[in-house]
Formats: C-alpha cells, sequence, structure tokens
C-alpha cells in the first residue's frame, strides 16, 4: 500500500546494525523509468545534516533512487559527514546500476554521531539484493524508516489507469519549516516534467506538512522526495494531480500527527478572521507551539484564557476586543470574553478543533498539534534519541 | 525585607476570599512622599488584562499607590473588566486619600472570570486599616500576590543612607517581553525626576526579566512598577543607582527562575558569537524554548545535537560550520561536529550552563530558563490555572 504500488518501482529494506533495537534500519527506492522526473523539498533548518547537503545540491529534477538510514541522522559530523553521505550516494549508485548524483540521500536518527560506513556498505548490498516491486517490499521499506515512530505512515491515490504511493516517517522534532520529515512519494503518472513534480508538491506540502507543528523543534534532516516515471503511459490532468498529491500528503501528514510523541490528543487551530493566510498560519502555529495550552489540551481543560494569551504574542495584525474561540465548536470566548459555559465544554475525547478569529480579514489556515503530555516528556527525556 | 525596607513606605496584606485556596490575595502598596516619581512596564502581548490597560493610561511618572489581586487576573473580561479595574483604583484611592490615577492596578491569576468585585471592595477596606511601614507588612503583601508561586520573592539593597526594596511573582506563562510577570520595586533615593526612574528600570528589565523564559507564554498582565519617594533625601550616584536597581531586578529574576513550574534544573543560555547582542538574546530564547531541549535537561542528557537543531532555527546571522556549544565549561560541539567525550558529560546537578557560539561577531546575551519536567505538565494539565 505505498513506494511500490505505483508501476516500475521496486523498494527494499534491511537491518544494517545502525538501530540498536536491532530492527530494520536502511530502506532503497529505485526508479525503473522510463522517465525519472523528480521534485524534493528541504529542512529550513540553518543547520543542515550532511545527507540533506548532498541531495540538495544534485536536486536537478532527476533522481534514480533514494538511499535512506534510520537510526543514526549523520548530522554536525563534519566533513567526514559529507564524505560519508557521498559514499552512501555512491555505493547505492554502483548497486543499482545509475549514476551517483541520480540518487537521494536521506538519513534520521541521533545527531552528532559518525555512520558505522562498515554496517551501511554492507546495508546497501543487500538492499540492492532485496529490491522488489512487490507490496511487501514497500512495506519493509516504510519499516526500516521508522525511528521512535510506533506505527509505519504510507498512502495511496488511485487514479485512472495511475497511481501516487508514499510512505513517511517523524514523530518528533517535528515542526516543518517549507519541508518535513521523511517523505517519499512515487507515481507512475507521465507528468510533462520535473516542473509539474516540483509543482504539486510544494502546494501540497504548503498546506500539510508545513501545517503539523508537534513541538516546535525543525530538524535538521526534513526531505520530502517525489519520484515520476510515466511507467502508466496516462497523463493526469493537471488539477487532478495536483490535488491527488495534496490527498496524500494530507494523509501522511495525519498519520504523522496521529503517531506523534505522547500524543493524547490530536489537536487542530483553525485561525480564521487573519488578514492574510500566512498571517493565520502563523498565528495558529504561535497557539499550536504554546506549552500551557498544550499542557491544558492534556488535562482535557478548556482553559480558552490560554488561547488568547497566546494568539495574542503572534506577530500578525488583529483586532484584541473582537478575537472570539470555539472549542469543537462550542463558543467559548466571543469579542475577547467569556462566553457562557466556557468552563464546562468536554474536551474528554482524542480529537479537539479550536477555532480562533482575529477579527480583520478573510484570512484563515490551520496547523495541527498534539497535547503536551508526561509520555513526551517521557519519551524526550529518558535517552538520548 | 521587601518593599517596605525603605523610608516611607507602607504596605498591607488580606485575604479576600479570591484564591480558591483561602490563602492572602490582595495587597496595597502606599509611598507616603515627599516625591511620588514613578516607572511602569507592561507585557508586550497584544491581548492586555484590563488592569495593564488602566495602569497604561495613567502611567505618567507619578503612583502614589499600587492595588494587587491574586487568583483572578481580569483578563479578557471586556468592558466590565475595565470597570472593575477603574473601580479597584478608585477604592484603593479614596481609601488612602490619594487620586485614582496615581492608582496602579495590578492583577494576577484565572483568564477569564469576573472579579467579585464584593470581595474586592471589602479587602481593600481591610487593607487600608492594615497598612504599616513594619517589614512584616512587605512580607506579607510578597505573600498575597503569589498564585501557583511555592515561595514569596524579595529582594534589598542597601545604598549609603538610601535603599532599594522589590517584590515579584511568577512562577508560569513566563517569557516576559519588555516586561514581566508581577514585580514592584519601592526607594527612598531622591532622583532628579520620573525619568531617572524609568532609564534605570527599563535597562534592568533588558537584562534581567526580558531574559527569562520558562514556558515561552507570556502573560497579559505582567508589569513591573517602580516608586521612588527620596525619603532618604540622598542622591545616589546615577550610575550606583542604575546598578543597584539591576541588582535587585536580576536577585528578583532569578527567584522567579529558581521556583518556576516543575522546574528541576535552572538552565542559563548564553550565546556569544552573534552579530549583536540583540540577535544573540533571540538565538538564546530559541534555544530556552525549545521542548526537546528543555525535555534533554530534565533527564541530564547531554544531547548537544538539539542545541545544534534549536538554534539553526533562530531568525539571526550564524555560520553553520562554526558553530561550537559547551556545557558546564566542558566543549560538547566544536564546529559544528561532536567533541571527544561529549555524550559523558554529567548534567546531573540543578544547574545546567549552556554556551552557544555563533562564530560570526561579538554579539552576546545569556536566557534562563528550566527544563520541562513532569511536574510541569502536571501543574498546567491538572487544573484551570
Amino acid at each position: 500500500m505505498g513506494v511500490t504500488v505505483p508501476q516500475g518501482f521496486r523498494a527494499a529494506s534491511t537491518t544494517a546494525g545502525i538501530k540498536p533495537s536491532g530492527n530494520p534500519d536502511m530502506a532503497l527506492i529505485v526508479n525503473d523509468g522510463p522517465e525519472f522526473h523528480a521534485a524534493a523539498m528541504f529542512t529550513r533548518n540553518k543547520v543542515t545534516a550532511s545527507p540533506v547537503r548532498y541531495t540538495k545540491q544534485h536536486n536537478d529534477g532527476q533522481f534514480k533512487a533514494v538511499i535512506v538510514n534510520a537510526g543514526n541522522a549523520n548530522a554536525c559530523n563534519g566533513a567526514q559527514g559529507d564524505r560519508d553521505a557521498a559514499q552512501m550516494a555512491a555505493e547505492a549508485a554502483a548497486a543499482v546500476g545509475v549514476d551517483p548524483h541520480d540518487v537521494a540521500v536521506c538519513s534520521t536518527g541521533l545527531i552528532g554521531d559518525l555512520l558505522p560506513m562498515d554496517k551501511v556498505s554492507s546495508g546497501i548490498a543487500q538492499l540492492a539484493e532485496n529490491l522488489s516491486d512487490d507490496v511487501n517490499a514497500g512495506e519493509g521499506a516504510a519499516e526500516a524508516i521508522m525511528t521512535t515512530d510506533l506505527v509505519t505512515k504510507q498512502s495511496v491515490y488511485h487514479g485512472d489507469g495511475w497511481s501516487i504511493g508514499a510512505m513517511g516517517k517523524g514523530v518528533g522534532m517535528m515542526a516543518p519549516s517549507l519541508a518535513t520529515m521523511l517523505v517519499f512519494l512515487t507515481t507512475d503518472a507521465k507528468l510533462s516534467g520535473p516542473n509539474s513534480a516540483h509543482k504539486a508538491l510544494s502546494s501540497a506540502t504548503a498546506t500539510t506538512f508545513d501545517c503539523i507543528d508537534v513541538d516546535g523543534s525543525t530538524s535538521t534532516n526534513d526531505t520530502v522526495v517525489l519520484l515520476a516515471n510515466g511507467a502508466s503511459g496516462v497523463t493526469p490532468d493537471e488539477e487532478e494531480f495536483v490535488a491527488a498529491v495534496h490527498q496524500v500528503c494530507l494523509d501522511i501528514a495525519m498519520q504523522l500527527q496521529a503517531d506523534a510523541e505522547g500524543v493524547t490528543k490530536r489537536v487542530s487551530i483553525t485561525v480564521t478572521g487573519a488578514a492574510t493566510d500566512a498571517e493565520a498560519k502563523d498565528a495558529a502555529r504561535v497557539v499550536g507551539r504554546d506549552n500551557l495550552f498544550k499542557c491544558a489540551m492534556f488535562g482535557s481543560d478548556p482553559n480558552w484564557g490560554r488561547v488568547l494569551a497566546a494568539v495574542g504574542m503572534a506577530p500578525v495584525e488583529m483586532d484584541p476586543n473582537a478575537i472570539s474561540v470555539s472549542f469543537n465548536g462550542q463558543p467559548v470566548c466571543v469579542n475577547a470574553t467569556g462566553a457562557p459555559g466556557a468552563r464546562e465544554v468536554d474536551l474528554s475525547g482524542a480529537d479537539v478543533a479550536v477555532e480562533v478569529d482575529l477579527g480583520v480579514g478573510d484570512g484563515t489556515a490551520t496547523v495541527w498539534t498534539t497535547d503536551l503530555s508526561h509520555s513526551y516528556v517521557e519519551i524526550n527525556s529518558a535517552y538520548s534519541s
């Protein structure tokens, strides 16, 4: 149900021994053509991992394969890290018979330890042997890229004679900034060129991955790659293709939110009445990052005052006397004043929809976040991850 | 040891019944002159409480009294909240025989519930009766302004024939933005005018309260007031006065950090090598707000990669390849690469000093934060506060 669903893609996974848990930790995706259009988006963090720098450098509209390891981010490893990322690309390229600059490299895991390159090299050899276009191969790859993820994240869109497959990982250090965690999309749709892939991917990420904010922490390794090979021979309507990529990205994004570290509540924050959509997104993100608000959600506490206090710090235009808030559709604050029954709203369910109106314009956006729970603290304080 | 230490100031506290706990919840400070210079600084939150709006409106360099309640923030209460704040000022003014616009009003507590004005009125009458220049009166006032504070925060500076006294409160929703929680300073120094008070207070807050960031959440009610009456007849050297106000503010700030909600670690983040001091402060604040970093501190985990990932998102100039980090003086990352022994640094103590060099200039600043602990989650999810 993932990246091997579209025609002309093979995938593989293996246990190279990078993760201390002994779980599968390397994956490979190969595009068998006939076309090799690709689009990729990356973290906006100024501190980038070596694989991000390698893949960005070769992001010229064509990738034929993606090599991924989990358990080690290959970030903050200096020149040796850069050499290791290039070697991963070169060895994967040699193993599948393509040029090294046509290989995208991704790593995820702990920052600051050198990659165990002997294990990586053996892993790549094994991956090349394991390559298959079977659906289980995609499933295995989705499992191998997990770190503290509890479940795999995959999605499929079936068009008329063509399809999109996708897999992703990411549960913490997750506040993508115009890119995201690791997400890989494959499609056998026949596109006019890499620009079509880029256009669909960039518009989809802006309203899906970019709008997830689990902990305000943006990774050094975020990467999304879309590979398109035209193997179906079908050229979808452009609007349908853009919508399909958006749907798959949204599906993966919601799976990422649902498996976020320590999550007990899935919280959506929709800001309306902003001056612009961009300002709405900024305001929603400020609320979604506020620890007091997130703790209140964990406690199922309709403490709307924390929403007001949080949104008041957003660097956007608002009418402080006209701000209104609802929880799950029930008004709790109207024109910056408490609504009757506001303290009795039931937030005991797993999903909470928060709507905040800023009272100045037509801008709107939604950001998805989670509560701040004991489990989040436990997961992120108990060991280096 | 607080606001009644300088000559010519009286204080009082009482239990008006605003706090459900039944603890003291109202305080009054009266300046008996002969001078009435005052400076005040306020939250930069766009959503401001009614008492902040009232006090800002009358912030003309002269206050003769400060009336404070805890247990209810009188924020987001619309026009009724504004009327209640004005009534608090008017009743306090009548009780001590001054003009209502010479009274500063402060409230702190839950956002969004109307003040119980009958209790407030009785409380003000009681406060006027309790007024005293005894040191215990200042102690009582410091206790009455507490919310989830566990201990009072007071400070004193003794000059040559003059002094400064101070009290403050604040443990959560604490990321002051050019102002702070509630802090009150009194001095019997003879100043040239309110501008001297303002100059000393604004420079002190910029490097003390403004640099505390417990949870990234900025209150709707932050207020700092300095009252100066010249009762000592001594005009201190200007440089000494500025330094003394800074010392007292820093002392209160460190007491606020030490009593922060759920704190188990007091963490200072010093950024050096920034383009400017302002950029250093911005970068330090980004690290101090990062939940993954704060969880690592709770776990005594020297996970320096989270510092790199956090600082990489700061909107400031940096050389990503020249960033260095030390924990308690031990280098853990040099030129964006792990230092030998970095994973073995002992962070088990209650104080952690983090230093981050951005490698581009001479700008430097320190921000004080805390860890993110189970207690923080517990305190802020268990009930509306």
